[in-house]
């Protein structure tokens, strides 16, 4: 099993979320989704990402945006980055990838969701703190909007949110997309081949049933 | 034709020597070797650098360094980061080994030298900025340590890792390793699939010979 904490946004996170599904696969492995609030473990672990968004003209952050589309081009994917609303309020989103994860009606669309919140944002440059473009998203995906809207501002989901992004800092995580094999922590999109070698060499180390 | 920008003193760029040639037979290219010092690069262009350094007690620190044994591991080598002396001034080691690729009695011993000066820092802990230090290398190469010493003190040779780190500069790099496909840049070990794609599409693009 391995567990996957994301926001959806995040770039590395959009690529990795698609990346994790075709690794996984291959593997034959579970994923276990994780939503957390990636603003929450900025502001308690990694405020140093602020400083480093007021950088956009050296030759390093020139970079980085061409890092994205080459990484994207690799994972088969086109996104604008950054897009028109960044950084965006996503504790909606991800209440509702909880809600969705949860609610009887609405679970079987849960990768449609995430995938359709991701393209929302990066694709279709729209803002998904809002309840109308969230509300499309679930037309998208198959999921009753009024329901979405009223599971989203349920005190439950909202704890668990907090919850999950509390229980990733606790466990080590700076950022998102994070995974962890057991306790063994990988970060970035660009650390799948390291997680792949940590799910075989976990596998290797437990003997099998009798 | 890949261009390696490198600076003996970062691990990273340890690993990416390692894996570039691995690379490149894969591929069937050749590597144009190019001495830097990644610390004027850093001091031009991405001081940011030193403040980064000294963080050392976050979680992203933390998993820095294990990610860097991490990603040790899956190249196959082994490595002490920090080691005992870090950062190390690099500048004669760089200059080292422009004057090893120019020697008529030495370039022969060129990718034993470079893997022995970064074999001695990272493995062995020792400061490569200390003449002994690199007459100790230039042994385990098979290099004369005097026409060494004496080479790496030739003004022309200053100049050359100087002209060298300038042009780096100019094409956009920020740090070690930095790779060229013609004018496509990436940087760090980690881009090493895109840089294979970069050079696989550059070949597509351009008619064979009739």
């Amino acid at each position: 099993m391995i567990e996957f904490f994301f926001d959806c946004s995040s770039p590395w996170t959009y690529l990795a979320f698609r990346n994790i599904q075709r690794l996984a696969s291959e593997l034959d492995e579970t994923i276990s989704w994780r939503p957390v609030l990636v603003g929450g473990i900025f502001n308690s672990v990694n405020k140093g990402v602020y400083a480093a968004r007021e950088d956009t003209d050296s030759p390093k952050s020139r970079y980085l945006l061409k890092d994205v589309r080459d990484n994207a081009r690799e994972a088969g994917l086109t996104l604008v980055f950054p897009p028109k609303v960044f950084p965006v309020n996503s504790v909606k989103a991800m209440r509702g990838c909880l809600w969705v994860a949860q609610d009887a009606t609405a679970r079987d669309h849960y990768l449609a969701f995430v995938e359709a919140t991701f393209a929302a944002y990066f694709s279709e440059e729209k803002d998904i703190s809002q309840d109308d473009v969230l509300a499309a998203v679930c037309g998208q995906a198959g999921i009753d909007a009024d329901a979405f809207l009223a599971g989203i501002a349920r005190p439950d989901i909202k704890e668990q949110l907090k919850a999950n992004t509390d229980e990733a800092i606790r466990r080590g995580a700076f950022g998102s997309p994070t995974f962890f094999v057991g306790d063994d922590m990988y970060f970035g999109n660009d650390r799948l081949p390291l997680l792949r070698s940590a799910v075989l060499r976990a596998r290797s180390s437990i003997p099998a049933r009798p």
